[in-house]
């Protein structure tokens, strides 16, 4: 193998093994408390979620987070309705929370620009405070991960997750969320230590032109992350789904040696996956199994194993460490540059 | 071909036959008027849509329709929340509209009984008014469709989303939008006079393994739309994208020879798609284009022209009819069973 086509050698993994410091880090900022009080202030009446990629499934994250723990309801926002058809919404009662690793989404920006200019409560979540999203929202979180050079996503995906999360137990003011995130940090080192069984078992999909991706509730967000990181650096179709709305319709694909990547945490959306996965088991598919819980890995042809204790709530943050672990060697197996693939560039401006 | 396999023998295809018919019924209901009314009385600031399936992308043009015409942030509902997790949010200041063909969808049903246990105004939009959908809602919006016997949605499928034209239009108090709404029929038996050419052409995708779908706007429903029949119809992969998402990641999968359906009708959404489409063409992917504009046609290895004159805000519903014809041509093609997709039954029941 080209020594530039090494994980060893290349940005990605760097990115990927900077995690846990990265989430230590932002979850010692004090300004998340600021913005707590001024959205319970606000007292919106439900959220707006604007963001692209990779923030988008941090923002799909968000909802259930928003939804399960503070009663509010949320709206990913469409922004092409501002920006192609000039017919901002009415965000009345509303706050609105833009999503960006690099803040310069210009479509974002302008669904922040068009809830400021109604008096909405505006947030930007973003890795570089001197962006426009940054300056032109009402508060600003900044996610510290450093300077990330990899064209894919991947320790600001999960300090984005961390910010909603940090920002969620500010707003529920419970004290067994702080102690859920104090212990996120060492759940993603343990989680980065499964590198070494993937990295000898990707050379398995060397042959893989598609697949799909399972996860539920919470996890919803993480099967569309990994189906992206599959995407972006294997260049294998990866197809995202919930396993509710897989039952309806997608699930005539599966045949024989079907390959699909199931994300299993412990908690309540696990009942339902098993069931899926037994499903598919009969059907013969091939399963890769994100999971601690034992049941679940011994359905599998490919068991990733995770840390056992895991909140569900925080799953998310540590069961998409696997996946880009397991994109990045696949990209590897299949001689892929791993930290520029083609096509693409770090930042992509869309209106 | 065995003559079960024949379109001409299809349910599905007289089903498909039958939306200028269903539509034309449709338009002619006296209760949009009373359920804008309640609507227009309650001024919500924000509606919830819950839905599975079909009825989720019929919800995705509802997004874009309340949004451009009515100003009305739209959040789709993540059933989830509600069924797994017991904790529904708070529908302050929401109507709520649950949008199901059977109108026995488990979880979308529970949302609608979380927000009337809340006092939200909530909506039905089924084709079965004894469902339980219907019985629970406040307002129930009938589809009149006829009984659909085919698994694969249609007819309901574009009932539903002249449902939603509807109502819009009656929240507007638009006569120019009544005026559009009135050609839709004639404009969709326009666009059923493509069969002939997709049934001559539709072995060119004997062997094809995976797609992409592309739309935006309105016409994101349509790519979500297009690709799940694809999907139920055909068992081919197909994964739908907005062309701005598109951008951001999954783009790096494209190669020679990959195959893409864009859905491009005139309007504010086709300058982008254009685009993007020309940058797939220098990438050589093979270009389905289902369009009435000639540039974006000449691009195409497979133009599927659509009838001229459309307004954008109902091409959803005029173009959706070229792609569900041509999922059923592949399907016939492949030698599918085209009323009844392996894995699947008409109801699916999700919590």
């Amino acid at each position: 193998m080209n020594d530039a086509l090494q994980p060893a050698n290349s940005i990605l993994e760097r990115e990927i093994r900077q995690q846990p410091e990265v989430i230590a880090r932002l979850i010692a900022q004090p300004q998340f408390a600021q913005v707590a009080a001024a959205l319970r202030a606000a007292d919106p009446r439900y959220i707006v979620l604007a963001a692209r990629g990779s923030s988008d499934n941090a923002a799909r994250y968000a909802q259930y987070l928003f939804g399960i723990h503070l009663g509010l309801p949320v709206a990913l926002a469409a922004p092409s309705i501002s920006t192609l058809y000039q017919s901002p919404p009415r965000y009345r009662n509303a706050a609105v929370i833009g999503v960006s690793q690099s803040g310069q989404a210009t479509d974002v920006l302008q669904v922040l620009r068009d809830a400021a200019a109604q008096g909405a409560l505006t947030i930007a979540i973003t890795n570089a405070p001197d962006s426009p999203m940054a300056q032109q929202a009402d508060y600003h979180l900044a996610l510290h991960a450093g300077l990330e050079r990899s064209i894919a996503a991947t320790k600001t995906y999960t300090a984005q997750l961390a910010a909603f999360a940090l920002l969620t137990a500010h707003l529920a003011e419970n004290s067994g969320l702080f102690d859920d995130l104090r212990r996120l940090p060492t759940f993603i080192a343990h989680a980065l230590e499964i590198a070494p069984v993937l990295a000898a078992r990707a050379e398995r999909f060397r042959f893989m032109s598609h697949c799909v991706v399972l996860g539920r509730g919470y996890n919803y967000a993480t099967a569309f992350e990994i189906a992206l990181k599959i995407k972006e650096l294997t260049y294998v179709i990866a197809e995202p789904y919930s396993s509710a709305d897989f039952r309806h319709g997608p699930k005539a694909m599966i045949e024989e040696d079907f390959p699909v990547i199931a994300i299993m945490p412990d908690g309540a959306a696990l009942p339902d996956m098993l069931a899926l996965v037994r499903d598919l088991r009969e059907r013969r598919a091939d399963l890769t199994v994100i999971s601690a819980n034992r049941t679940a890995l011994e359905a599998a042809h490919l068991p990733v194993p995770m840390p056992q204790g895991v909140p569900e709530w925080l799953s998310p943050i540590v069961a998409v460490v696997a996946g880009q672990l397991l994109a990045l060697h696949i990209a590897a197996v299949k001689g892929n540059a791993l930290d520029a693939p083609r096509s693409l560039t770090k930042i992509t401006q869309t209106r």
